[in-house]
This record gives structure tokens, C-alpha cells and sequence, in this order.
């Protein structure tokens, strides 16, 4: 018997020269965002403050198909194409009849799916003339992707990293340093929000939403710099849709489609990105495929919130968006997928839940940790244990055919390594992980505050 | 203007069948290793207890070609065929005629070019009944791949890590424990020698010498166990050459054919898997191309140490071979590439040397820091510190081919990635990374220790 193939590399003249746009494919028009002052649709003029004005246009349109600048391609050859992996070792260690595919975004200089946009955002912006950056960075992950793209493009970037990660975990912020970014501990003393924070609340851990209010301030109040988001908003989700791009063609390599498409959710690109063109062709009725969304259980938007408008940030600067949401004042608890601890989730993909074309999941993290060191021992790839979600289902999906006696094509995208979160590996090891119960009481407070529109 | 290629990927059925053995071309005949004890010839037997036979017959072919058994290639289709890139963004930035390219090693589950032998010498000793290896490690390269190695083939893996990495850096040996590893702090009290040397030195930070000396213990003294080393070794050398071999065969893709060929050397194995197949056209009269083995200056073997017999370890219980060394008991410098600070040399690298068919350079580590620095603003990966000392030189000699107007093709290869050396590069960042004076004092002293054979 011919040896089965266990790798399906692209040359990079196959990377995409499109991103693809789900919004065209929709049964229904996806709500506007509204302006977090006036409760009002907003219109480009509204974003002008945050984003360049290319951004803006990926953000409200219609088209299926948005051309993908050459520099943008060029940059994307650092990396891509990703590889498409046959997980034949996993396989075989679960005695499955389920093919296990998955595409590894873990290969990109800042290790994970994020430059994917970040590049592109660090191009559109250069573009428009902007010289500078502003974000902010939970963990590091996305701030590292940012901080590469501003590298390339010769953009400054300043990140307002959540307090806790800057103090805690300072090799993210060693590496968005090597690239050039500035960073500083989030709330800091150098916005209005910052300091007011830090008046109040001077032993503060920080959050993202403080981080995010920071960043936005940081914009608007100066004229050579915009806001720049790793996720969430419609034209973030577009340009992760080169992860699926290459992956319908590798598949087709491969000889085989998705029965089952996987991937973790946080504010949902990595898994928008993989999944967006495969929902495509099932919303043209070519194909059938399932999708699932996989979120922990400390953070469950799409399991446990409701699909409500709210804001993105805990300082209400942010626009309002139709998502589903646990309230933007709640803050989940400290899980070590740092990527996934959001209140909210991305209006495109909240709204194909919301329609029943995508099915989610929520997951505790110790189960998750197992299946990432299952994955390293099998597969050899440490995964982030963002990614390790998404790996958690597609091993009990594994199970579950290999229970029913029935094979099954399931493909997955490993969103990132996890060579930041060893000291979380550590933990769970040696048996110092916990799981968090579904916080359903501060939820409820939480949603108790949503914006009345 | 047609668009200049920026990355050349294989298919995995282009993973190369065998390995090169450069013995074959060698002009003269690599002299023999000796027994520690009574200085004789080793023969396979003396070896016997250190190794599987396949290997030991392999440190001592004289074929050109050995062929990869499957389940390695099998295990190589995880990572391999390695990206081979040209590096246009660094080219640019240095505007120089040189084109400039590199193989990439850091996109290993380990993350650098260690388990093309780990996963070899796993298999070799798995076939002949071993059910446990044990090896060292200095700050975790080596231990991590091994680690890795004997997961995939159902092996024990016992790693005996330097005290004062296991101490400091804690997030590799979390990254070998997360493989299934059993990581001791060296010198440790499982073993007569580290005993022996906590019970005089209690408060030693330990050294690889040390290391090496508790792992060789451990090994002949059970008989489910054989020892592992991770460079110096014919074999090691001969395992690596799929870098090579691989890059032979991207660079006729690229339409090039290098005019110089870099590696940075500690026990030599990167350096030489790169170079050897390359070598081999030279000895076999096809090409005249360069080849350059970049070291620390803080550890300077070839280009500052004698060509004499001496032992591989501190402990003298290591075979006795003839190779570039600054004498056994010299330990270098604390600098940051950890994978360099070595005694001595690969014996084939050395005679190599010897016979003037490679250069030698040794550098410091700022300017080592620097050129990393501007490798990840420009290609986006940060690259370990050990493989920073063959992009400084390649940058060094694109500035020369710049200032004499030459164009020149150098092919490099960036072993690992350096996501577990950020202190390092945070460090160097805030200024506070030294250079270390050449100790000429302190290698005479220690090769006035020579073994007189």
C-alpha cells in the first residue's frame, strides 16, 4: 500500500491574490455598527479617527472578492503558504477511522495566524501616509504580529499591554521589542484613561478593555497615528480568509473535503479565517459541511451569551456592534488561553451562529491542556493552548467516529505555537491547573448593563 | 520585471533518501578515536555500551551514501522538507549585490535542526531493543529534540541538564517535560560522578562536561539504556546532511549555486549537515565553493585551539578524538549561545580545517545581537543567538561584496529560532550584553592538561 501523504505544501505563487468575503454570500445583511456616543449607524466619516479610509471601505463591503495588494503578497512569502498537515500520528494514536487535517499557522515569524492581518492593516495604513500605530496586546500575540508588521512597512507601533501580561510574562514584550515596537504597561500614565484608571485604581492587573481604550485615545488624539485591532471587526475576519483559501486547495491536494471544520474562538478570526471560505460553498449550496466554534468555558459568548448590541470595550469608546456578548463589563477568569478571554465575539461570526449555519462549543481547560499534550507527543508541535481548544474537539470528534464506526474528514487550524505558554504546561503537569465554573451570576450582572438601542 | 522568488519548498517525497557520508571523499583518512582508558583504537565494541550497533557502524562507514530507514523519513515528513529562503528584505536593507540565501531549521516541533539526529538515533536504538536514552543538555536544544525523538518512538528519555540552565531557564526543560521527558538538575545525586562532584563543589552551577559525564554513567550502568549525543560525532554529522542535501536541490530550483556557505559551529553539526554535501562536490572537483564556520570568540576551537587528541568531557570518560579543542577542562564564558560554548570540535569539521579545505571566524557577541536583530526587522524571524554568528558573517561578507561591487550567491543556514532566547535579546536591547576578551591564559592552562597519546 502507497504510503499516505502527511504534508501538502503550496509553492507561494499559490498564495491567494484575494481575500474572500463572506458578507457577499449572507442570507441576510449584517447589522450596522453603531456610534458608542449617538447610538446612531455609523458612517466611514465616524471610523476616519481610528482606521484608514481602505479599512473602512473592507469594512462595510459587499464585494465577494478583495484584491490582495502585491506588497501584501510580498510579505505574506515571509511564511505563507502554510502547510497543510495529515495528523496520521495523532490518528493512529486514537485508532480512529476520522482523517484529521490541519493547517498550521504556527509557522509565521510571530508564531501565530495574526500577521496575516496585521500586515495587511500595517500596508492599507502606510499607505494613507499614517506613520504610527497604536494597540493593544493581551498576552502578546497580537501585539508581537503587529510590531513584525510595523517592521516591514517602517510604521511605528506603540502597544499598551494588559498590566498582568507586561509584568508576568515579559518574553512577548521582549520579541515586539526586538521588531522595534514600543510597549507600555496598560492602564499607563500616558493617556487621559490611563492615568484616571490608575487614580482610582492604582493596584489594577489591568484588561483588555482598559488596553483597548488606551489605544483608541492614543489615536485619536494624535494626528500621525491610527487604531489598529487583531480581531473582531469584518475586515479582520477578511483577511484571515487566506488561511482557508489555502486550505480548499490543499484539501483538494490532499484528495479530500472537510466533513467537520474546527477552530478555536476568542473574538474569532483564526477560526473565521479557516472556516469563512468553506461556509462559502455551503451557503451556495455546493457542500454541507459542519463548522464548529470551540470556546472555553470561562469566556462562552457564543454558548452561554446573548446576541445583543454591546460595546467592545470596558471604557465604552469602541463602536457598538451586533454580537453575541457577555457584557462588556465582565472579565473572565485568568484561563491561560489568553487569546480567547473576551466578553464578546465578532458580528460575522455571531451572526452565522445566530443563523444555525455554524454550531460552537464551550470547553474547560484542563481537558484542553490534555489534548495539546496529546498533539506535542504524537504530532511534535507544542500547541497554544488557544489552539489546544480546537484540537480538544477534533480529538473527541475523533472518538466519536471511531465509537460510531463511522470515518469522517475533519479539518482544523492550529492557530499557533505555544512557546510562550510553557509555564502554563508546566502547571497543568503538574497538576496545578484549574478548571473555572460557568460564571453565571457576574454574566448576569454584566448583561444587565448592555447598551439600550 | 518578473518578481525574484523569495521561498523554495519541496514536496515530502523530496526528502533526501540517504544520507552523505564525507568520509568517502575525504582525502585523507580521519584518524581513529581512542579509549579514554587505556588510549587504543576504539573498536565497535568498546562503544558497544554507549551505543546501538547501526550507529556505531556508521561512525565509522566509509560509504558514500546510507540509506534513511522509513519510519525516519516518516518522522522527517513532520518538518521536513525545511523552507529554503532568500533573504530579499535583508539584501535590501544592506543594499547590497550579494543574493542571499537560508535554510530554515527553526520550523522543527523543536525548533532547530537537532531532531534530524534525535529522531535517527531514537530509531537505531529503538530497532535494537533499547527501551531508554539518556543524554545532556546545556540550555535545552539538544534535550528538547531528543525529547521529542523518543516520543514518537515509545522511548524513556532521561536528560541531565546543566544545573544553572535548569535554574534559569526553566521554559525548555517545561517544553521536554511536556514531551514525556524526565529532566534532572546536573549534577545531580542519581549518579556516582555528580555525587562525587556536589559532595567537593555543592554549590556548582554544573557544566556540560559534567552533564555529558552523569548521562555516559547512566548509560552503561543499566541495560535498558544507551547514551545520546547531539553533535561532535561522525554519525551527528552524518544524520544532519539532509539540510544540505535538501538545500542542494533548492538551489538548483533558485537557478544559483552558492559561492559561499555558512554555518555557525559549537560542536559543529549544523554547520556541517549545511556544508558537507556542498563540500563534496569540491573534493570531487565540481565547484570551488567557500565555506565558513563561524564560532564565538568566547569559545574560539578552530580558530584559537590546538589540532590534538583530547577527551569530549570534563569527567575523561568520553572517547578520546583528534579535533580543534581549547583543552577539556576549559569552560567558556557564560555568553547566550548556549549551543556554542564548547571545548572542543566535530572531528570532521576539524580535519576539514586542517586541511584548509574551511575557513574559520570567530566573533563577538554584540555584533552577533545586532545582526539579529536585523534579521527578524527585515525576514521577521528571530533566530536563535547561535544562529545569529553565521547571519553577522553573512551580512559581513554582503557589505564586502557591496564595497567591491561584486555580486556573490552565500547560502546560510539559520538552525533554530530564538523563542526561548528573548532575555537574552532584552538584554542586549537595553545595552546590557557583554563582550568577553579572548582567555588566552586560561586555554593554556587548560591545554597544558592535553592526554598524552
Amino acid at each position: 500500500m502507497a504510503q499516505q501523504q502527511a504534508k501538502f505544501v503550496l509553492d507561494e505563487s499559490r498564495i491567494p491574490r484575494a481575500w474572500y468575503n463572506i458578507v457577499a454570500d449572507l442570507p441576510v445583511k449584517p447589522p450596522p455598527g453603531l456610534h458608542p456616543g449617538t447610538g446612531q449607524p455609523l458612517g466611514p466619516d465616524d471610523l476616519a479617527p481610528l482606521f484608514p479610509m481602505a479599512l473602512i471601505m473592507q469594512e462595510v463591503s459587499t464585494d465577494r472578492e478583495i484584491e490582495i495588494p502585491d506588497p501584501v503578497r510580498d510579505a505574506y512569502r515571509l511564511y505563507r503558504p502554510s502547510p497543510l498537515h495529515r495528523a496520521l500520528r495523532l490518528e493512529k494514536a486514537l485508532d480512529t477511522p476520522a482523517h484529521i487535517y490541519y493547517k498550521n499557522e504556527g509557522v509565521s515569524p510571530a508564531g501565530s495566524h495574526k500577521p496575516n492581518t496585521a500586515i495587511a492593516q500595517a500596508f492599507f495604513n502606510q499607505q494613507e501616509g499614517v506613520r504610527r500605530l497604536a494597540t493593544e496586546t493581551g498576552a502578546g500575540q497580537w501585539g508581537s504580529a503587529l510590531a513584525f508588521a510595523g517592521a516591514l512597512f517602517g510604521l511605528e507601533v506603540k502597544v499598551y499591554m494588559v498590566r498582568a501580561s507586561y509584568d508576568q510574562k515579559p518574553y512577548r514584550r521582549f520579541l515586539m521589542e526586538a521588531y522595534g515596537a514600543s510597549v507600555v504597561s496598560s492602564p499607563s500614565d500616558t493617556t487621559k484613561y490611563g492615568r484616571q484608571v490608575l487614580a482610582e485604581h492604582p493596584d489594577t492587573p489591568g484588561s483588555l478593555g482598559i488596553a483597548i481604550s488606551e489605544a483608541v485615545e492614543d489615536a485619536v488624539t494624535r494626528d500621525d497615528t491610527k487604531y489598529s485591532l487583531g480581531s473582531v471587526l469584518n475586515h479582520v475576519m477578511l483577511h484571515q480568509t487566506v488561511i482557508g483559501l489555502e486550505a480548499l486547495e490543499q484539501m483538494e491536494m490532499a484528495g479530500e473535503y472537510p466533513d467537520v471544520v474546527i477552530g478555536c474562538t476568542g473574538g474569532g478570526s483564526n477560526f473565521a479565517g479557516t472556516a469563512f471560505p468553506f461556509v462559502g460553498r455551503n451557503l451556495r449550496g455546493q457542500t454541507k459541511t459542519r463548522f464548529v466554534a470551540v470556546e472555553p468555558l470561562a469566556a462562552p459568548s457564543l454558548t452561554r451569551g446573548v446576541y445583543e448590541y454591546d460595546y467592545g470595550d470596558t471604557a465604552r469608546m469602541a463602536p457598538i456592534v451586533k454580537m453575541y456578548t457577555l457584557g462588556h463589563d465582565f472579565i473572565p477568569e485568568p484561563i491561560h488561553a489568553g487569546g480567547l478571554r473576551y466578553h464578546g465575539m465578532s458580528p460575522l461570526v455571531s451572526l452565522l451562529k445566530h443563523e444555525g449555519l455554524i454550531e460552537a462549543l464551550a470547553v474547560h481547560q484542563r481537558p484542553v491542556f490534555e489534548a495539546g499534550v496529546l498533539f506535542a507527543r504524537t504530532e511534535g508541535i507544542l500547541p497554544a493552548p488557544e489552539s489546544a481548544h480546537a484540537i480538544r474537539v477534533a480529538i473527541d470528534e475523533a472518538l466519536e467516529a471511531k465509537a460510531e464506526g463511522r470515518p469522517r474528514v475533519m479539518l482544523f487550524n492550529l492557530s499557533g505555537h505555544g512557546h510562550f505558554d510553557l509555564s502554563a504546561y508546566d502547571r497543568f503537569l503538574r497538576g496545578q491547573l484549574e478548571d473555572y465554573e460557568y460564571p453565571a451570576d457576574r454574566v448576569s450582572e454584566a448583561l444587565a448593563a448592555l447598551p439600550k438601542v
